[in-house]
């Protein structure tokens, strides 16, 4: 941590910040500017809780120079990570597809989805039982019904299989049915939530939330982790941002950033970000090119009929020319489904 | 709702849209420009469901016309809410004042606090017990100790308390000790939450979220008051953008925007928003000057080494300074304390 | 500034960096953490132009320490800037008025509004005679035969005049017609026009960019002032956000943050922040409330029929109600009309 | 358009709008809902200008339904626009490299660069003479000397040249010696210098504002096809966003955005977007799998001592690397260099 004095600040107030960070016992270093001085402060500064140095007497500043989460930074890590999900592996080598529709409706309808997603070469089917909306009125999912329809899926047709959960009762539920649990955009900083999904022991994909930093998404990776659950996947969905032609902005710079700061797979989800299911297939080309370790895409036997995201949804003719014109590019970056 | 036609399309894509809608049991009228036609449609949309008008052949777009809230919908309900809390009424006649500490502490912090917030005017004490930090190295909280004080304080001063919650056990635990649950920005979309803080009929405090659009933040109250609950009372506290000159860009124009379209009231947190403590003055004024109905303002014994968020929280002196300064503003809104 | 070192850099990678550094006359100051070593950098700046430090071997990352604005900060000139237009002066002592229509266009019109204006105690009449607009298919303004109708204005009512400028020729127009010149937000990184509108020695009001941070407005300032003028105004009128309920979004804390970092005077402009009638008049009293030196408010005498922006326009009747509400917050304020 | 009434309207509110819009030669539709009614309006709605329907009583809101900008309009012209520089074309078919330095540095330097570019196949030098800087103080360009070095570099390697311009002076002299214009992001809703470009004939390479949605963009370019210079490309360079990671957010679904809305190629700048070197790669990459018509990358023969921007320059062996890696993507996009 560096910490910026205000211009001209006498002695004293310097004198009283070292004073404070040495009995802690950290040590300081000196920088005396013309009209700054600087104090590079060494050591581990969990010491310094409960001192609010930032509003002493003439500090101007505090400047954080290592990053607060730890078991997902890449500096003590520098190992990519592999996440184990039944008989496949998501990391460097893979890219995982989890395709499927955004709700689970019928049981006729997962299944029948399911078989076209199986027979494109995707390894997830995905499918929400408890949907996140943002009116009171919109479908709210099957739960636990929904959940047994995923299982049928993943029995049927060998599909690993993920679902969105918002509540300790729906991971209770979800590790009972499926292989793999999401945590959501709009729970990124469901703390609670983090926590439980790391005490379940199961593998998760943790969404980024819509005003998230990087570093934050991060953080939020670093309380699943630090419950002792090192299965965690990331997802960029989509920031928001003043532009209103999609529904969100895709952020694919993230993808080579948390390659940089992380050592944790990420995949790209391509539907949600755009909302417009003309804009996914460029995306998700996009998304492998870029170094992505896989995507997360919504299919549907009849989008036009979708209880919820229709409108986003490939049809199957769509997507399984997608998944036909995405092999080169899974390639070319050296990877294989 | 309106239905936006691409341009040039045929009759027949056009007939199918309309015959869809009527079969339905809605009305269409159409507007047949030299380019574009248009369908209004008018009925119960909710009839609709599960038919993805949008992804039609030549449908361009649909316009919403009618917000998805009804019950915070200032349309269906043109009399401002009064909040009744204890003996206190949040609403158009008075100005509530909600200041204490970011985190309860200790039981001789909350209650120092406290005393000199009862002496200033002010009919709220608040403290959080169960604190969302972005790092899960961060103090979280003393839990259910917290809400120990917050009671005790409530007992001694004869303030009314309100705290944070993060977990339907929160609220559970919280219901038994104060007066008014809080939800933070960060669960402003755990639906869930929402719905039990609906459920457990307190008066509740509703954040705006980082990244929250007026509309979402009026649907996450819909949540609530569908329960049954409508003693809803929303808090502006800053919103992302990409300014960093403040913690976050205390978006004040929310108040007259929410005076229109709800009869929810409105109070501002120039504390959170800024995230400094030489702004909170100011902006505290200007938002009792556009016509906000209270404020949530941080306020501790001793700032340099409060455990959460010190460098927002005004000092004793600050505060009595402050509470001052507003009773001319709090006159000139036809208020009182 | 600051060079802070990737973790376990190697000496030799420490040592090429400060003996670079210390090649161009500047000194260094280490701090040698247990992972990361960081440079204290002492000394000018501009000697190491032309070194990009940043990309050197095992560079993390240069955090600056001091502004690259001098002439527009208040560190180097601590005293409030006061801007004399004619017999009026912008600063501390007085709220500044600026009112009248977004665009010139008649002279009848511009005569009936500066009557109105001049009636109210304002002091300066605004109107557009260049305007610059989103399409090239809008009303783009009368341009020098509005500026004619401002100076007639100003003669038969003795109201100073603003007028935006758009173009080095509109700045030589101009000067010869109005008192003072606007650099709208479009143009804030104009950086050709910048300078000229410095050479003309001319009062300058200078919008912030749709998009610009704080430092980056103080930069353009700095622009002007480098050029020998001094007499520069800031106005504050909304950034561009996520939320649409409003126009822009009105960052009222950039009042307290530009007093804290600058000696400019600096004023709100609720009408183009909000495009919103209902919200001028709130956001107006917040503004003086928390400490703006003036206010820039759109009024025309018929809005309904206004070419140019006729939805955020008050009224004679609301603008005369506000200036008398208005009063008051002036007198809390310390100031005077 | 679509005029929506305010619930419960009287019949007389909604004749006044009717009968004004009649007068004016077009034509309405009524949609009467049992809360709501809306009017479609029918016609030029150029005979409109001069009524602010919004404001007239009852009214809630205004909804446009066709796009402002006609020229630029995939709609009115289906066809991809192909724009000719030199013996090049810009266009669906082929994959345009713009290279070079951030700004013209000497003769030796561009020269230098200038080979190297020519070397790996790509088909222009990019330079900056004229550079738009955040602070008066950084470096601001060669001007004429630096477009002397740029015709140069044209003649000794057979490459076509592009150079940002900032003011009409410095279309002037561009145009004697480059074979394209670039309007920087900054200047983007300088409409006076949109104009000129316009009239110079030249073809320009318009960048997308730092704030600027697409509909603005597409504004932008309306402004310069209006002059009669069919002549645009369009640049996405990164938006400001709240993220900080990367200088700006890179917004490639305005790729398949801008297919879908315009008729005018669209190429990527991964290095201003990013500021970092190490995202350029996988970006470039990207960009050209989601559709790009091109890529402008900043080459540097010395990044650590380039004058701007050096730290998200390629070096020549990165960015031979990058060429080399790119040709697969290029084949797969159906293009050819």
């Amino acid at each position: 941590m560096i910490i910026v004095m205000k211009p001209h600040a006498p002695q004293a107030a310097v004198n009283r910040v070292t004073d404070l960070i040495q009995e802690k016992g950290l040590e300081t270093h000196l920088s005396v500017g013309k009209e700054v001085t600087i104090i590079g402060v060494v050591g581990d500064k969990n010491r310094l809780a409960g001192e609010n140095l930032r509003i002493l007497p003439w500090v101007d500043k505090l400047v954080p120079i290592t990053e607060s989460y730890k078991l997902s930074n890449r500096k003590f890590h520098p190992e990519p990570t592999r996440v184990r999900v039944g008989n496949h592996e998501i990391g460097p080598d893979t890219l995982t597809i989890m395709a499927g529709p955004c709700a689970v409706e019928t049981e006729e309808q997962l299944m029948t989805i399911a078989r076209e997603v199986k027979k494109t070469g995707a390894q997830f089917v995905r499918g929400g039982a408890y949907k996140p909306r943002t009116s009171p009125y919109s479908f709210q999912g099957l739960e636990e019904e929904g959940l047994r329809y995923m299982a049928e899926a993943k029995k049927e047709y060998g599909l690993n299989t993920i679902c969105e959960v918002i509540s300790e009762k729906a991971i209770e539920a979800a590790a009972k049915y499926v292989d793999m649990l999401q945590i959501g955009a709009r729970n990124m900083q469901n703390f609670q939530l983090l926590r439980e999904a790391g005490r379940s022991g199961m593998p998760i994909l943790l969404k980024r939330g819509l005003a998230a930093t990087i570093d934050e998404w991060l953080n939020a990776a670093e309380y699943i982790i630090a419950e002792g659950n090192p299965n965690v996947v990331l997802c960029e969905r989509g920031i928001r941002t003043y532009e209103t032609a999609t529904r969100n902005t895709l952020d694919l710079s993230a993808v080579p950033v948390i390659r940089e700061k992380s050592h944790l797979p990420v995949i790209v989800d391509p539907s949600h970000a755009t909302g417009v299911r003309a804009y996914v297939a460029p995306l998700a080309k996009a998304a492998v090119a870029c170094g992505a370790d896989g995507l997360m895409i919504e299919v549907h036997n009849d989008p036009e009929h979708a209880l919820s995201d229709g409108p986003q949804s490939l049809t199957f003719d769509c997507f399984g020319q997608l998944m036909t014109d995405l092999q080169a590019y899974i390639s070319l970056a050296g990877r294989k489904l």
